[in-house]
């Protein structure tokens, strides 16, 4: 199933998407929710950031060609992380597909995507195996985790560099069903494709990551997982267009707009 | 005006205090509300988190006496942050008032309280001047910012050390109509006054916080912001009582429990 969040009216609803149609759902599909009698064209609607998370989990560093290659760049030693510790990122910095990331004015040109897999918790969950951690992801969703390099290193925390107003996109939709070791992620810029990558690549994957954060932290539905990228990225300048897509998903697609 | 959150049946709800009975309201104290005919006597009700932030921000490392002394046990040299860069921590951590901490069974004995000042952000703002930042406030509560410093230290996002589920009791409600600058925050632990120090003694205060963070993410009502604690801090243990205190706004009391 397709999940997405859209504009009806002047609310925001939840809606399931089949063909080329939207059917808006009342409730949530983390909790009891029944589908309404509004089916719209998709292609009519203003979609927005699928889910709101509880918590904004992201996994940062966890591809080993990202690492190497982010390394060799700032001329220092690859440092592969020795577990799964997961970080944060914001809501403030959320936008859906077809929004504007917009470049701040005092930003350098350093400003860059990095497109990557968003798992979405379904069910809460506390201490569960790597066996079972899959059994509470609800569906996954793609994630553009927008950086800003120079900001990014001298900010131990992030707040700038990565949570920026505009800086993560999260979209288009959920698609539930999927096995996150069988997807690919593409990264294009202007249509030309900039790096594809194995999600299974991962130094850790989400089986892992859900299963160690749960030893100590309760996950709730709706609560997301961004995996982090792979590859070098580079930087994106105004009037750019960028695209993050994994075909059993969709695109994730945002234009790019220099502040004056 | 005293705001709380509170269990009201099956649901919860926000409320008014007003000596000791609570008035509870529909709608939120952000938006539209109105005051119900439902009345109780604030000594039966069960508080709840005074607010789910969108985004949690904590200044971290924010008052001079704190850092010299937690550099000084580590036996490094104390170094004080350049500027206002906030930091973040995660709903799934956050507790009411009268809640147990519970240390979990692999945790070491260095699980310490840090007592601190909350702003509650009140109206969405961007850009603003540190001259207008606490226009933008609701109002005030506390906040116990529980960390394990071994994992803390090896841990770069604070996912463990300072977010395991319990680890961060806030409340026990939020007073509106107060002057961050004229707080006192004091800090007992079972009865024993371990701590006090004056809000104003922070390195960056509530205005340059707020006004330096809007220059590049929106605010929204609800976020909040944990401001630091001063002066050393104490381990706690099984069976321990932690109170964090500011007359004008009231006590956050939470018991310890470890894990067997």
């Amino acid at each position: 199933m397709k999940w997405c969040r859209f504009q009806s009216g002047s609310n925001v609803a939840y809606g399931v998407i089949e063909g080329d149609r939207v059917t808006a759902v009342a409730g949530s599909p983390f909790e009891s929710h029944t589908r309404t009698a509004t089916s719209v064209p998709l292609s009519g609607v203003k979609l927005d950031v699928p889910v709101i998370p509880p918590t904004f989990y992201a996994a940062g560093v966890n591809y080993r060609e990202h690492v190497t290659e982010m390394a060799h760049r700032r001329g220092v030693k690859p440092e592969f992380p020795p577990q799964a510790d997961v970080g944060y990122r914001a809501n403030n910095a959320l936008i859906p597909t077809g929004e504007a990331i917009v470049i701040p004015k005092d930003a350098t040109e350093l400003v860059q995507y990095e497109g990557e897999l968003v798992a979405v918790i379904g069910k809460q969950c506390k201490r569960v195996s790597e066996a079972r951690a899959l059994d509470h992801v609800f569906g996954y969703t793609l994630g553009n985790d927008v950086s800003e390099r120079t900001w990014q290193r001298g900010d131990r925390t992030f707040w700038r560099g990565k949570n920026t107003d505009t800086f993560k996109p999260m979209g288009p939709w959920i698609v539930t069903g999927l096995d996150p070791d069988a997807l690919r992620v593409t990264i294009r810029l202007n249509g030309k494709e900039m790096f594809t990558y194995a999600v299974k690549d991962a130094i850790f994957g989400v089986r892992t990551f859900i299963s160690r954060m749960s030893q100590y932290l309760t996950l709730y539905p709706g609560d997301v997982l961004w995996m982090g990228t792979d590859g070098a990225t580079e930087n994106m300048k105004d009037g750019d267009v960028v695209e993050v897509e994994v075909p059993e998903i969709g695109v994730l697609r945002n234009p790019v707009v220099r502040e004056r």
